[in-house]
């Protein structure tokens, strides 16, 4: 592309949205992005990067170099900046913070110290701690004439003389009371404090239930280190439901931006586990060769009670790996759903088995249909006991019930599919 | 129970938050429940309604009856009240909806008559406007002595004469300034309105692409009309989340608290569209039947093929239906997309044919061996392909591509998996 192009295109996109500036850098091809940045480098605006996906990231990051990338960290936020450098590689991350002024890099270690996903990392610094013997009116004067106030803030803290959270009070509240009014009589001291280690699915967690708007962060000694709002919140949803999605799809983590050869790397694990199973399933129906090659029938027909038995597996599977992931579900009430579950299995299963019945028996004879109907209710009320019971059990064994209990369920009920057919027909047509 | 300790439980569930209040009349059976709610009726705590899952709410909503919900319905924020009477049937909606005072009714009645799941819905119609000429001093004033502002609120609107929204203002900003400064001279004049037909995924999508904590809504002539805060967005993205999340699983609703017949007529038309795939597939497996007879291991060994196929293409399709959720592909980059997973599908399938190659071989034959190894390379490229272009096309013809790809993508890399080793091996192996 030619310069006047690329002067004009640089010109176009330093007025758009940091987000919206991301999101054109995220579809550019990487010799694109090298040339746009090039244009932008000595005006780059800092918000853009927490925007971008990481692999692109990254790859931003060392276009503009520590120099330009250490520059616009200093202007961010302190979460952001955190999110930032805690993603690249050691070599990246001392030279972005050796470009960093001392105080705010001091900060920045600290903050790196605390556990990754913890509320720590989310934290942001900055926020507003006053006394609670001050007045609505001194409060707000400390406002007024406090030139390091954070840029949105919602809420303020009331702190004792060690500096320990007593309350919050939101600003609404605050401005809807006369001036002399003392903040300890209108803060609310029933709040949530997180502790600097609680993970983040923990802080999604109790963000989403109290309807929280933000809530002071402390450490070991109940010290106020920082405060996590709600709009990091919803990018937390965000991130726990995707890796939900991801997971049960098979995939690690969203490769979108990844290459070939990483994308390759991440998936494969997932389908040698597959691989290993499908052979499993294969010992199976080689127990069965015999009967096979008296009725070739039963090699047309065996897929279909393995697949559904997968299909209504996965749906069981699916309500309850969310169902775990919202903690909706709990050991009180884990029975009744696992009874619920074998009902509404065994209700599917003999409407599909009826269909699917009548089908074979007018495609092959109608003991084959019988044989196939049997085997079809069989593999659902499996499929239901199952999916309740494998993401249950991987939940208590403490592994993420959302990566294994696919690979687990669809294997029992492949095994059961070709076994309940093969063996009711070998014990029945032969 | 005995009246003792029922009365004790209702003592200790009155103390709870209400969130959590909402979480044990969840897990309660039905005839625990009606007790309960029994001992809590006088002093029923509206906040609880918003936090309960529809089905359950619908039962407490018949528990309560009308008086006593009208009676809470009116002291909730004008979003959750209409996202709680929304769910009624029509008796209900009436009969509720007749016991609220007429100026509260009229404002809930103009709700619903904004289309389900859009801004119009959302929004609470509690906050505050003031005319752009105000002073910070004025308006603090202004906030100090109205008596019905809202219980949170984190921005105010500044709206010209005839109720236009101009600017918003932080109340964090409003408080870092001067009291003689006008609105006008620190508001923030580019923010994004809301329509109040505006769908509510393009809402989520505007806060997490924008970072916002607030938006106005306004009616078709600019008027404003409410407010939707972020924490309705925390709940949206939730929402939006777990539909991906269920539909990508086969299940059209959250079921965890339906009844079995509920839960059963929920999950049939899924299992009826894969009964008819998977019979569609199986009658590819017929065209070979001959090739099965001569060779049984051909039927030992052709579920793998297929499964494989099925893993590799639900890997790519949950990474595409999920980069369109999250609006990160675009025509732009969707070929690149394509290729890319083309090339995974390739390095992949070379990979896994080569696994699965030798322990065919060994088990059976070389040839039978090599021949799987080619049926494996072909339907892992297949996966990537149509792993894509599915997803893809269903976002164009305006179908969610989370609801039915699954089904297409297995139909198609079943049909192709037996096609490729049951035909393959008919070509070389007879």
């Amino acid at each position: 592309i030619d310069e006047e192009k690329l002067k004009k295109a640089g010109k176009l996109a330093r007025r758009l949205h940091a987000a919206d500036l991301a999101d054109l850098i995220e579809r550019l091809s990487y010799e694109q992005r090298a040339q746009l940045l090039d244009v932008l480098r000595d005006s780059f605006d800092a918000e853009v990067l927490p925007y971008l996906d990481e692999t692109v990231r990254d790859e931003v990051v060392e276009l503009l170099g520590p120099e330009t990338v250490g520059r616009a960290i200093a202007e961010l936020d302190s979460d952001d900046a955190i999110a930032i450098i805690e993603d690249l590689d050691e070599g990246e991350k001392e030279a972005i913070l050796a470009a960093v002024d001392p105080a705010d890099r001091a900060l920045l270690e600290e903050g790196l110290t605390f556990p990754e996903y913890s509320a720590g990392r989310l934290m942001q610094r900055e926020l507003v701690a006053v006394p609670s013997h001050w007045t609505v009116g001194q409060t707000i004067d400390f406002m007024r004439t406090n030139p390091n106030l954070p840029d949105d803030f919602y809420e303020i803290f009331i702190v004792d003389p060690r500096f320990k959270p007593v309350g919050v009070l939101s600003l609404g509240r605050l401005l809807h009371n006369k001036r002399p009014v003392r903040l300890r009589d209108i803060m609310s001291g029933d709040f949530v404090r997180l502790q600097a280690e609680t993970p983040q699915d923990e802080v999604a967690y109790l963000f989403r239930q109290y309807g929280l708007v933000s809530a002071p962060v402390v450490n070991e000694s109940g010290r106020l280190l920082g405060r996590v709002t709600v709009d990091d919140v919803v990018d937390i949803v965000d991130e726990e439901a995707e890796e939900d999605i991801l997971r049960l799809g098979g995939v690690s983590e969203s490769d979108l931006q990844s290459n070939v050869l990483a994308t390759v790397r991440q998936r494969m694990p997932w389908l040698l586990v597959n691989l290993g199973a499908a052979i499993l399933a294969t010992r199976v129906i080689a127990l069965f060769e015999g009967t096979i090659e008296e009725i070739v029938a039963l090699a047309v027909l065996m897929p279909i009670v393995a697949s559904m038995g997968g299909n209504a597996g996965t749906q069981t599977m699916t309500v309850m790996v969310r169902a775990l992931a919202m903690r909706e579900l709990s050991v009180s009430n884990a029975w009744r759903v696992v009874g619920k579950e074998l009902l509404v299995g065994l209700l599917n299963g003999v409407v599909m088995a009826t269909l699917i019945g009548m089908v074979a028996g007018l495609w092959f004879s109608p003991l084959i249909g019988a044989v196939i109907a049997a085997a079809m209710i069989c593999n659902l009320i499996t499929a239901g006991l199952m999916g309740t019971l494998v993401p249950l059990t991987l939940q208590k064994c403490k592994v993420d019930p959302a990566v294994a209990s696919a690979v687990f369920l669809t294997t029992i009920t492949d095994v059961m599919g070709f076994f309940a057919f093969l063996g009711l027909a070998t014990a029945v047509l032969l």
